[in-house]
């Protein structure tokens, strides 16, 4: 069985987010999608959020599983038998870290690769913490994340 | 009336903002300069002091109006009956950002448009936190900033 | 009357072309279409199909006049008493092109301004160029160029 | 049975492409190398030698098959029952390049995706171009082409 | 004789920070490396442990001296009698800050010159924030250090 | 003796280029300015034309010797016992390029060094092509061209 993660913070989970997942979900039999703990940064959504409402943007995708983790990636990735790290590219700066966190797990582990796919023209602009932004505002989000969560989010975020 | 705004953080006021808000002032009847109270970051002077900076700067300019605002730019726009929201330009980091935020905000708003000047070449290296850098290790300013506020950043950064 | 000017090649006009245009039609009295004649590049459309093909694409625009230009830009845009540049911009390395021309044209003629419109998501990846590849090849192009002018751009590319 | 196409000029393939090839084998059942005839630029090969460079540098890869094609990659990738482009990338201009492809191929043919693997940073200085110019000048290329085709283009290039 | 500054946070030194001293320190009579203490950012190792790293990476170069400095680069270069600043640059955004700092060092001093010196291909991801965060997560960081000092930094990251 | 090459192909030298010269020529006892010959493409101006406008716009420089090459410039730095490129760069395109040429001469030839200026910024607009498109339309060059052969280019340039 062939399994792929699909890592981020999805801090929240936004359309162009669940546009990746879906088409990572293609690519292999199993999809994790993997929440980073990320105990650096201030995350505005707990980790628990943050994978409950991936849960909820995702019922429809029936092989997908939806984990938090920390520490690094590949280790992660070892540990589930996973050999493809699928990641999403908005821009040129996504792409020079993206390329330098590629070559340094490959060189810690060449046998997991990492392959990007480039997010859909509509989603480009589209980020967690614009959308943080707008919501704290009292803008209107829901064009930027899914229908399933918008009310959650709205309200977690107006508070 | 055309209304148009030059938004920013100003912190502080630079030779590089001075020439983009010259040039902007000519694009319309009226210029709002916008400065970003800008909550999340810590910015080195206040809102008032920054609107001040600005204010004794640009008293030769007869059409434009120095204000402060919190909130999404684009409500402010629309309260002030702005179409248009100009930014200057640096270098391509500046580009792929404000790349991002005009497409928020046409998808907030489509009747604002925002439209982008290029730094003058002699000012792409200035950046307000440059300057303060500099100032605060009794570097030579004079050059970064207007004349009439010199003494004051550099009495306030001394500090 | 503030008169506008927005040059390119339209080799031919695209629908991200026409969005830029219909934007900057707005930003003046009257906007001038200018098709650049491109001696040293062997465009594929002549100028005047060229010139055609925007005005069949542009009816419903009342301010705006198409014409060809050889030459400088800069001194096109004296001779018909515009002040303002207007482009639209789609990646990074457009930017940098473009930053350049906007900074000697500056040098040429410090009174006419560049201004930059950034191209609507959804017409981020359009260009000319591939335009004509699809077509040459008997791809579908009805997405990316103007209803009106698609059949004379389809039968003028598969000659 | 997974498809995959990993499509380029190959003028000639370097060790670059075999690393980008030997990693999309491992991502499909069956690789289909694409030798594009690129009619519009002069290859320094033809059509024919780079097929066969090709295929001598890759015997030991048991699950790939070297094509030519010309015409549009989807049409290609279709009329082969492919599902997956798979593309090397090196740096920043090959990305806005390759960004914009994969998104008009999206637009095309919504069912074919296109992945991004990193260039090993090894190879990361490697193109077909580099090494012309550098044989054409009787330097040694013995680094940057597979040991088994090196004294082919060598001759090939020093008429 | 000829004094050349080699400046950076060096938070730990890394391989590629060695290369560029290698390299750098051939094209002065002395290379002083200058460590910035940096009091704005949080470093993870102490000046004094940063300083003390360099030295026992690098006890073979004879024409270098290890040393902190605060304030600005340009103050330290001229007390030093230095009239060259030679940098490693590893990608397009670095490239970008560093061609800031440069043209406002030279503003400040015109005498002084800074040069810049691409990182070794195998190097270009190495940075030592992604080092630090590979070695709190018990990843292997031999690769990525000078073999004299892996041990320091694997204890003092762990703790 | 230090020796350095500035390679280029000057057609024709422009201020930017004179800037990085003056620069280059204090890094070394001797500096070599190299124009290429550069076969593949048409130059301008002719090899001869080229060195000799170089030569007349640097005649106050004594360490410096003007000559052509061809062939690869790791080689032409070799027969003349340099161990030091100097080049000059502009914007983000300028650098990638440069980029992999630096690697792949450090690739070729371990001893050779590449070190990179950054263009004043008053200069980073200009380029040979610029001057060329704005002396073919009678535009005024004078700002660009060392004074000494503004005569020279425009009556060349014009015919």
């Amino acid at each position: 069985m062939k399994i792929a993660i699909c890592p981020g913070s999805f801090d929240p989970v936004t359309n162009g987010h669940i546009d990746i997942i879906e088409r990572a979900s293609k690519m292999a039999d199993k999809l994790i999608v993997a929440v980073l703990e990320n105990s650096s940064k201030q995350p505005s959504f707990s980790t628990n959020e943050r994978v409950e409402l991936l849960k909820k943007s995702t019922t429809y995708l029936k092989n997908i599983e939806i984990v938090s983790f920390s520490g690094l990636l590949i280790d992660f990735a070892k540990k589930n038998n996973a050999r493809l790290i699928v990641k999403g590219l908005r821009a040129v700066s996504d792409f020079e870290y993206e390329f330098q966190m590629s070559l340094i797990n490959k060189e810690l582990s060449p046998d997991i690769e990492t392959v990007f796919l480039t997010s859909a023209a509509k989603y480009m602009f589209l980020s967690s913490s614009v959308i943080k932004e707008v919501a704290k505002n009292k803008g209107d989000i829901s064009a930027f994340v899914p229908k399933k969560i918008l009310k959650d989010v709205v309200e977690r975020l107006s508070k």
